[in-house]
């Protein structure tokens, strides 16, 4: 069975997830970060794209030090999982997300992806193939859930939720909107990629809660079925 | 003195306006309709921008015949002056807007504009021309607060939309966010055009109030000078 699957993003209050440069900017404040490190120190693995790798170089570790002990104290590791959708193997091996902190790694791959780049994150990384072209996200995600992975957060970009939500693969989606125009019509959107035309092909949601924080605010929703 | 500007907007979750082809969707339900229909009704002026018009050829009107009759029983005309900013004049002389209900156009032309068309527009609005390529926003709206229009509303698109924070002459956003997801890198958004690249260029909002309505959330943002 595949993992119940959370996509949660900062975007401008016009949608943007960074500037057309994809500079990452500050959208949100204290009370998201603190938010957002919950969500992650309750997920058993955390996934971003090979685009979020290459353009913020993020490491995805829990940050509080108390939420970690939590997470050990319970017979956890210290930090999820982390996963990185990148059906080339374009991951640089410096990568932090590679080397910050103790924990697995996974990289999923497809069969496109060059033999010596997969020898040069193996050691750093469990790779998992799936996909000729590009990786096969469904079939990636039973592989994840008979790992015992039950709670995945996803953290971007937008080509991976848009493939995530094409697939039909998410549950929920966790947004926080913050106090700012970005702008730019090739800045990232939470859904990039070709998107859809028909209204049957549109993922359709329901609110679960909205809520004021920091300047912004955030909203809850779930995918309907 | 120029307008008061509130921008409004329905936006799908993922922060699209419409398709990547520019189909305009169903992204809000009868309670953001009135609240729409409420807001046009108190303004004196609603604005467009061109490509609004040659996707949607809407007419702009104020639906309810309740505030219809409200405007004519307060000694105001039956709907808003309605306002095209098209630097080339390219508003088809058959457009709804220019046709639909009784009431005053004004077409915002830049220099650029072809006398012939001009002219074909001419019979069905007043012609301002700003600008030398496009139109000057700033001039323009110095010229409307001095027709007495105090109170204006936009209603995109995403260039016209960026035109104005660039310029800015935006006072309040006003936005629905409905429960479905677009997706698409190419799909408008609110705020198109270049965007923005450095932090001191954003435009920084306030959070004025958020609600649930229909299936979706409404946002109002004020802009912070």
């Amino acid at each position: 069975m595949r993992p119940y699957i959370l996509v949660n993003v900062a975007v401008s209050a016009d949608g943007k997830l960074s500037t057309r440069e994809r500079r990452q900017v500050k959208i949100s404040g204290t009370d998201d970060f603190a938010r957002v490190d919950i969500i992650k120190s309750g997920a058993d693995a955390i996934m971003v794209g090979i685009g979020t790798i290459l353009a913020d170089d993020p490491s995805l570790t829990v940050k509080s030090p108390e939420r970690i002990a939590d997470r050990l104290s319970t017979g956890r590791p210290e930090h999820p999982i982390r996963i990185i959708i990148d059906s080339k193997a374009r991951t640089p091996p410096n990568a932090k997300i590679l080397h910050k902190g103790p924990g697995k790694r996974i990289v999923a791959v497809s069969s496109a992806a060059p033999e010596e780049r997969i020898a040069a994150l193996s050691p750093h990384a469990e790779i998992i193939s799936t996909g000729s072209e590009e990786v096969d996200l469904v079939v990636l995600m039973e592989k994840l859930g008979s790992q015992g992975i039950k709670r995945l957060m996803v953290e971007g970009g937008g080509t991976l939720i848009a493939g995530l939500f094409n697939a039909g693969l998410v549950d929920q989606l966790s947004m926080f909107i913050g106090n700012i125009i970005i702008g730019g019509s090739s800045a990232p959107t939470l859904a990039d990629g070709p998107g859809w035309t028909q209204e049957t092909d549109f993922t359709k949601l329901e609110l679960m809660q909205i809520q004021q924080l920091d300047q912004g605010v955030q909203i809850d929703w779930r995918v309907r079925r």
